[in-house]
């Protein structure tokens, strides 16, 4: 395992996940979570992220962690999207590490170093 | 580390960041993957994973897994919406695992269970 | 001209375009308006919408100007919605009003009643 | 009525809207459009309007009219976005124009020109 995991306590995809099912279960949200609504959550906390960024040059949007107030912002912004991330995989029992992983098997393929772009324009 | 983790031949998040960004960097997209066209372009994919489920009832959505068409179609959204959130917070130094326990921490005291909402209404 | 558009005080968008205009260059918010910052402007403020109606049934999405202040609400997210849409518009000197016949026109050509969905899948 | 108006064949946002009406009860599409769902439509295509802008610098955001395939597309997105948002505000009997005419004027005394930052900080 990674320093950089270690850092993070030792924390996992999975073990967050189980906390909030934990949390939705004892607040009765589980009515609210299907798919459909953890999709637009999803995409609504996405928007939220890019809301910080809207404005800003290419320039200054690299340097906002130097604000305290903003870099607390990006950091609650990204865990609402991990957060809807996770428990929409966890509704529809989709692995999302696994899915990347493939994701990536099949992008070398698609856009091969040095090569030219693929035929179908995408 | 947990049964499921194992079942996804022990991915992790660090290891996952650590291949989008040998990825990038063999094609040269660093210079594109400023801070702010990450949140874009993370924002978009959560779209394109709504855009899966924007007609459908919710029963529909719970659904989606059972045509392996749209399976395919949903994982896939799932791993690109990843990889732009690993890859922001790779760009920023953010640990998003971190983040959300932090998140869910802050959480548990802002819904407590059997409580009232709160008086700010947030 | 339409008894709808004379209710609302005889308003029309090339009007409305005029005065978003001047609204902008007397506070110099000119040079934050590139076309790339005006479209996640207006993507930002699309999801401000959806997030009214993220938990709600089909049912009580169809009720909610029955309460005043989610009234209100929408019609705050809906004006922004427009408004981004037609500075968007301006930057690029594109008609939205035109775009939109032509593309009812394609769309005619392209579901056609009774008929079969079209080959191409789209 | 403006110039700009007459050049756009005289088109005004009442006829619009009856017309994607028309076209929408023709086909049996009538079901789908909840409000609800119109919203998660709206924000899926201001996201596929970002799409074009987001790997884009401010000035090459601001030249895309120049090519002919990619000005057809900024002007197709922009009219699914405007056809959304007016589905969207037919099915909750919302006048746009007149909605983004009141925010205007609230907008007005929110950031007076030359004005400090409103208290509130919003």
């Amino acid at each position: 395992m990674s320093d950089h995991a270690e850092a993070g306590g030792g924390l996992d995809v999975p073990e967050l996940q189980q906390r909030l099912r934990a949390f939705a279960t004892a607040r009765d949200w589980g009515p609210f979570h299907t798919p459909k609504n953890l999709a637009a959550a999803l995409s609504v906390e996405a928007s939220e992220l890019l809301e910080i960024f809207q404005w800003l040059t290419p320039e200054q949007s690299a340097a906002v962690m130097s604000d305290p107030k903003t870099a607390h912002q990006v950091e609650d912004e990204v865990a609402d999207v991990l957060a809807y991330l996770l428990q929409f995989c966890s509704a529809l029992d989709v692995d999302p590490l696994t899915a990347l992983a493939a994701k990536i098997e099949r992008n070398e393929l698609r856009f091969p170093v040095g090569g030219t772009p693929p035929l179908d324009g995408s």
